[in-house]
């Protein structure tokens, strides 16, 4: 890269994110420098955001610098982790100043909101392909795993399933739904679940945040904890937009890109979660239970029904 | 990805490297769960190798892959960090087996032998583009950095100069050199200079890794400790094949992708510094001094000259 380009990098990647006091360096020399209190454990997670596979390439900038961020972020948010340091690895095909300016902003404030510093990354030429990697810290008793749920646990969902699916098909088909503003925005800017991922640590028995479908994340909790788990679809939470839509529940259960929890916790719990929920300002439904065994079985109205169990794909992936 | 391309990701990710009984979870949930011990800090660097920008296409993939560990090892070595753990992003546009058994398989040697593990990563579909993150461990105090320089101190560089370079020129335009092996090795396969840089800890007072040529990279030294250095150039260490080849002073002073460590130290150091390079079988020269004011001097047999400070341009950035 030129000199300019440099000083562009420069200009919005030496300070983004909310300054840290365990940073003890951070942009600027070979590697950072970081600060793990004793009794802590660090998180870290990377996710890789490809123009054209995970984000059509109309797509503005500060949407995707949000995104990128947030999925991180979520990742953390499953494991119980408090966000404390991020890293960019950018490969960008030209230096666009507003590009770069509107995929700055998107990751600030966001940044800001919770609390996380960037502390080093990597600028490169090339095909678009944006890399963050989110570090985290969590007690490290307390720490949120895949594993732990427990037959008889009650399944739980946060916020709302399959909105996100939606807004990809108006995104890339064009297609029409009443609330397309609402579905767009639950595409292209989720929120993570960090300060209900955080509070859960003392209640649930085992968490996953939902990237890739409900069925494909709860599979993934089921085959980890060696167990089963029964879903009652009518329970599943659907937003007033997916239901105008009148999508199929399929769509709730494969659809990605949802950044919600879903997460385990003792039959007993309901009423700790449910005023979790209102603290949070974020819904806690419960959709099923543990089981022996393995694998997913739904119900609906308690007769168990077959589900299509496609997967989320990357929309060209 | 299909559930085949899957299988061969995790075939060949899901343990990689040195088992470490640090690693409280590696791969397989949202994020890795690590333990860093009190008064340590914790070191991450980055870098990303895309396919016609940093190694040419025809490049084979054991290659690549020690050389993108390599070069993030060679950062934790700038800072005097122990490696622990590696996180990968891979962008591939295939999953063709036989490039990621030999991917793998190059990480696999150069990881074993730093006993660094890898603890997670993302893989998606798309352009050539590989990203690998490093994590270390360093005593808080001892961690060395760009800034600490000082007025007086000698300058020193690890191994030779301008090796890869060449090795790039072969590789690239098809030059003819009298000792090709060893020059595309040092393009190819770069030694980190791990141990020696834990070592330096105790007596550096500044270090950086040799990646973008030693002018540009020494001048990070000088710009962020606030002073001027003065080079030898009679004292560059330069190869038998180096000579062999009567390339030009100037390759040895802008050639990139040396990955060796360029420190200051007090002047009273040599000794000490003879011993550390004996005991790690890596020469340690003395190539100049630390001086008040700023840039970079260059003297031949004592006298001023001038040189042409180029960068390091990636082939084709």
């Amino acid at each position: 890269m030129s000199l300019a380009e440099f000083s562009l990098i420069e200009k919005y990647f030496s300070a983004l994110g909310a300054p840290r006091a365990d940073v003890l360096l951070g942009v600027g020399d070979d590697a950072a420098q970081l600060s793990v209190p004793p009794n802590m454990s660090l998180i870290t997670a990377v996710d890789t955001m490809v123009a054209g596979v995970h984000f059509p390439d109309n797509t503005c900038s500060d949407d995707i610098g949000y995104k990128l961020l947030a999925v991180n972020l979520s990742d953390l948010a499953a494991m119980g982790a408090e966000p404390a340091w991020f890293t960019l690895a950018l490969t960008l095909p030209e230096s666009d100043e507003s590009w770069l300016a509107g995929f700055a902003e998107g990751i600030s404030g966001l940044a800001l909101q919770h609390g996380i510093q960037l502390v080093g990354g990597d600028t490169t030429r090339g095909p678009l392909v944006l890399t963050l990697q989110a570090h985290g810290l969590v007690p490290v008793e307390q720490c949120l795993k895949r594993s732990g749920a427990q037959v008889g646990d009650h399944i739980y969902v946060t916020g709302s399933l399959g909105d996100a699916a939606l807004g990809l098909a108006i995104a890339l088909d064009g297609d029409q739904y009443p609330d397309s503003v609402y579905l767009l925005e639950r595409l292209n800017r989720p929120s993570p679940r960090v300060a209900l991922g955080i509070a859960l640590c003392s209640v649930a028995h085992s968490a996953i945040d939902i990237s890739d479908g409900l069925l494909a994340d709860l599979g993934h909790i089921c085959q980890q904890s060696n167990v089963g788990a029964l879903l009652e679809l009518n329970q599943l939470p659907l937003s007033a937009a997916f239901r105008a839509a009148a999508a199929s529940i399929d769509t709730a259960l494969n659809g990605g890109d949802d950044y919600e929890l879903c997460f385990t916790a003792s039959a007993d719990s309901d009423s700790t979660l449910q005023a979790l929920a209102r603290q949070h300002g974020c819904a806690i439904s419960c959709i099923g239970k543990v089981v022996e065994g393995e694998g997913i079985v739904c119900h609906l109205d308690g007769v168990p029904c077959q589900v299509e169990k496609t997967g989320y794909q990357h929309f060209r992936g």
